[in-house]
């Protein structure tokens, strides 16, 4: 249920999809939720396409465009951009577990979103029966 | 649980209030949660108002205004800037179920929010008791 | 399970973690889940850094930058700002309850975010057990 993450750069979407649906595998639960929670405040968790990884590049460029690093902060470690990047990624993702699998789109994968990295983070991942 | 929804405009919210509160019906569920689920990368979910339809049409606008649809992009497909708003509005919203019916605000509605269409779409409804 | 809460400035994240926390405690679920909701359309909540209040400065500061109080929108009541920031944040938060407690990060708190007072607010706390 708490797994362990290792970032290698300073804004990175990490593929975690494989490690939830183990989850829910060895959960033996048909029908529920699963939710990822992720413990930082720099870092969030989003649902977006597994394909083409340019996706996830212009993700963390956009918003590196909009809320940049060297921006006016008052916030004293220098890293307030990535506090307001995890809070619109957000700090769970909650995805419908059906016939023992997660119930996602084709092209969807589960990101852990780094943005203050590289470091040792952690996710959550917590699986409600019913 | 699994609903089709036709889209009709490159970029659109549809209420969807009505079926996610007839599915909560159906159920007979009196206490829980009802989580919608968006599984495409180019689309989401949201809660906002549904008295002026002028709201989510600002909505649709300052995020395209933030991020364009001819950004600079990586993504070849060209809807990059889909990808980005998805997540900010997220693949999923939790609602509260009491006494057998949703609890949201007065002025509140659920919306599925395109921001890559017109497509065939779709959107699941996942209800919880406890 | 319903809060109120009075929000004191136009613009105004408030920490509720501890009421949040209480809920838990009193609800005397070991394991399960915390659902966090706001009824309301122009404000939301979020989870983020409750150590250094620049934290939450920034990001409010940081959102006005880029979705202007007096930006150019249609909606006729002059907040359609706060409705952009609503659904950025988000209308739900969801936390992992373990061994009856908030599983929390050490640096992270919830905040209830106000992007249209002061006002009379709400919040609801929905626990789940599983």
């Amino acid at each position: 249920m708490r797994y362990k993450i290792q970032t290698t750069k300073p804004q990175q979407f990490i593929d975690i999809t494989a490690k939830v649906a183990e989850e829910v595998k060895k959960s033996n639960v048909q029908d529920g939720l699963a939710v990822i929670f992720v413990p930082h405040t720099t870092a969030g968790v989003t649902i977006n396409e597994n394909a083409d990884p340019n996706v996830v590049r212009d993700m963390i460029s956009a918003l590196e465009k909009t809320f940049p690093v060297d921006g006016e902060y008052f916030h004293f470690e220098g890293n307030a951009h990535a506090h307001i990047k995890a809070s619109l990624m957000g700090s769970s993702s909650t995805v419908i577990i059906q016939e023992g699998k997660l119930l996602l789109g084709t092209w969807q994968g589960i990101y852990f979103c780094e943005f203050d990295g590289p470091r040792n983070r952690e996710f959550y991942v917590k699986i409600l029966r019913g």
